[in-house]
C-alpha cells in the first residue's frame, strides 16, 4: 500500500463505492428528496456553484467517442486552456477528468508533511491531504500559511468569496518554494472574476487548479486542469496516464475555452444575476457574507428554518453543519425559477 | 513524493504531457502520417483492437454533461456492468475513466514487491508497476507466476490471443493470496469470448480489469472497471475520488452494457470477421499465431516490408519492434475497407 498505508483509503469506502463523496457536497438531489419527500417536483437545485446557463455544446463528431483521444486533440485542449486562463505555456497545463482527481493526486506526489489549508473552505482539500498521511491544519489567518510545507488556498474562496490578492499569493509561493514547499491555489471560481488569478504568473512552488465544469455549466463532462512548474506538471500527467480525459471533454472543452466572447457575456450575465440574488436575499432578511459570480453565501436569523422552508417548496440550497445560520445559494436561471425563489424569500 | 520517489514519474514526462503514451500503442494516426506522408487519405486504421462497428449511442440528455454525475447514475452503471460481466455483486465493480488509469493506480496501492507479468503482452502493465518502484519480471511460463508477490495476466492475451483456463487462474489467485499476494487479470478482450472470464468468480487476491471501449467501439468515452474484493475495490475507488467517470460514460456505458442482445450479435459478427481476416492473412502468406475477436496477429516472411507496403497504401497495422516478423491486424468494417486490405494482402 502507499505511504499512508491502506487504512486511510478505506474510511470513505462505502460512500465512494456508491459514487458519493465522503464529505458533504451540493448537487445531490437524491438527498434532497429523502429530506423532503413531499416537496413538489421538479426540484430547483441551488445547492451547487455550477453555472445554470451552460455553454451551448457543439455537436460531438462520432470520432470523439469512438476513437482513442489523439495527441493533436490533447494539444488543442491545452492550447485553448492556456488561452482562456492567460497561461504563457500550454505545456504546463495538464488536463484531468475533473479537478477532484487532481485534488486526490497532488497529496500522493509529496512525502507526508505539514499542510495548512486556509479555511473554512471546500472540504475535499483537507480530506485528501489527510488521507495521504499529511498532517493537516485549517488556519483562518493567511499569515499562518507560510510556516507549512504545503499551503492550500481557494481563491476566490468557496463558500464566503474571500479573495487574497495576487501579490500576496506570489510572495507566499516564493517563500514556500525557498523551503522546498508548495502553494496550491484552487481557482475553481476564478473564470468570471480572474483579477487575482495566478495562471498568468507561473512560479516555482506554485500549482493552480482550474475547473472547467462550473463556469461553463458542464460539470458532468469531467474536466479540470492543473497549471504547475514542469516537474510537477509531468508528475501529475504521469500519475493520470495517457487518455484520462474523454473525447467529449477534449472536444467540447477545447471549443468552449477558445470561445472568449461567450465567457465575457456569461461573466457579465452571472455577475448581474449575483447582484440580483443579493438583493433578494437581503430583502428576505439575510446578510450576504460573500460569494462569487456563481453562488452567494448568507447568514440568516434561523438557518435551519429557512433551509426547511425552501426544501418543502422544492428548492435545495447548501447548508453547513458547522455554521447553522449560513446558507449558500446558487443562481436561478429561468424567470420561473427566479420567481419561485423570490416567493420563498419574501 | 510517493513511495517510489519522483524520479520514476518524470521519465515519461514529455510523452505524457503531449497526451501520448510512453510505450508504443496503436491508434496514433499522426504517427502513421509522419511515417508515410505520401499515403492516400483517409487512412484505414487497423492498428488497434477496437471494434470498428461501435455501439449505437443513445442520445445524451443535457443533464449528462451539465450536472455532476449522481449516486443513482453511478449505481445504474455498476449494476449494468455486473450484469454484462456476470459479476455477483455490483458493489465490487468500480468504474474508472478508462482501464489505463486503473493500470496506473493498482501499483500505487501496494508496497514495492516482486511482480511477474506473463508476456509478451500489453506493455503498460510492466511499465506501470516499474514506475511505482516494484521489481518487474516478464515471464513466458505461467508456472513462474506463483513465485511473485503480484502476478499480471492478460486473458485472452494481446497480441497473441493466448488463453489461460479459469481453473488455473483461480488456483494461482488462491496461492498468491495465501502469501498476501495479488493476481491481476486484464480481460480487456474478454467481452466477445468470456469463456475463461473470472468476473463471475470473485476470489480473495484477485483483481479483474475490464475495458468498455474496445468491445463497444467507444474508446473515446473512457470507461473501464476493476472487479475486486471489497478492500481493494474501496481503495481504488478512494484513489479515483467521486465523479471520476464522466456523465456521457455513465449514461452510454449503462445503456450499452445492459444491451445483452447487441453484444451477442456483435460477438458473432466480429468472430466471423476474425475468421475472414485469418483467411485473408493466410492467403497472403502469413501465419496467424492467434488473436481475439477484435484483432489477429500473424508472422509474415518480411514484416517490415509488409508494414511498409500497407502503410504506403494508407493502411496502418500494429508492428512490434521486438518481433519484426510479427504484425497485428484490427478488423476492417465496410466492404470497401475489406477490399482495400485484401488488395494489399494478395
Amino acid at each position: 500500500m502507499g505511504e499512508g498505508g491502506p487504512g486511510h483509503l478505506f474510511s470513505r469506502a462505502a460512500a465512494v463505492l456508491c459514487g458519493q463523496a465522503a464529505v458533504p457536497h451540493g448537487g445531490d438531489l437524491d438527498a434532497a428528496r429523502r429530506l423532503f419527500p413531499e416537496a413538489p417536483e421538479p426540484w430547483l437545485d441551488l445547492s451547487t456553484g455550477i453555472n445554470p446557463v451552460p455553454y451551448p455544446c457543439p455537436p460531438l463528431p462520432p470520432s470523439a467517442v469512438e476513437r482513442l483521444p489523439s495527441a493533436a486533440e490533447h494539444r488543442r485542449l491545452r492550447e485553448a486552456a492556456a488561452l482562456a486562463y492567460g497561461a504563457p505555456d500550454p505545456a504546463r497545463v495538464v488536463p484531468a477528468p475533473g479537478t477532484q482527481i487532481l485534488i486526490e493526486t497532488l497529496p500522493r506526489l509529496r512525502a507526508p508533511g505539514r499542510v495548512a489549508v486556509l479555511g473554512p473552505t471546500y472540504a475535499e482539500h483537507a480530506a485528501a491531504w489527510t488521507r495521504s498521511g499529511h498532517a493537516v491544519e485549517t488556519v483562518a489567518d493567511p499569515d499562518a500559511l507560510a510556516a507549512a510545507d504545503v499551503a492550500v488556498v481557494v481563491n476566490p474562496n468557496n463558500p464566503d468569496g474571500r479573495r487574497l490578492p495576487r501579490s500576496a499569493l506570489l510572495d507566499l509561493a516564493g517563500r514556500l518554494h525557498g523551503r522546498g514547499g508548495l502553494l496550491v491555489v484552487d481557482e475553481a471560481f476564478a473564470d468570471f472574476e480572474p483579477e487575482d488569478s495566478l495562471c498568468g504568473h507561473p512560479s516555482p512552488g506554485l500549482a493552480v487548479l482550474r475547473s472547467f465544469g462550473k463556469a461553463y455549466g458542464l460539470a458532468g463532462l469531467r474536466l479540470g486542469f492543473v497549471l504547475a512548474e514542469p516537474d510537477l506538471a509531468a508528475a501529475v500527467a504521469a500519475a493520470l496516464g495517457p487518455w484520462a480525459v474523454s473525447g467529449p471533454a477534449l472536444h467540447i472543452g477545447a471549443a468552449a475555452l477558445a470561445d472568449l466572447p461567450w465567457r465575457a457575456e456569461a461573466a457579465a450575465s452571472r455577475l448581474a444575476d449575483a447582484a440580483r440574488l443579493d438583493r433578494m436575499i437581503r430583502r428576505g432578511g439575510g446578510e450576504v457574507v460573500g460569494g462569487t459570480a456563481l453562488f452567494r453565501t448568507a447568514d440568516v436569523a434561523d438557518g435551519p428554518a429557512l433551509f426547511r422552508k425552501l426544501g418543502e417548496a422544492g428548492i435545495y440550497v447548501r447548508r453547513f453543519p458547522e455554521a447553522p445560520s449560513r446558507l449558500r445559494f446558487g443562481l436561478p436561471a429561468s424567470p420561473e425559477d427566479w420567481c419561485r425563489l423570490s416567493r420563498q424569500l419574501k
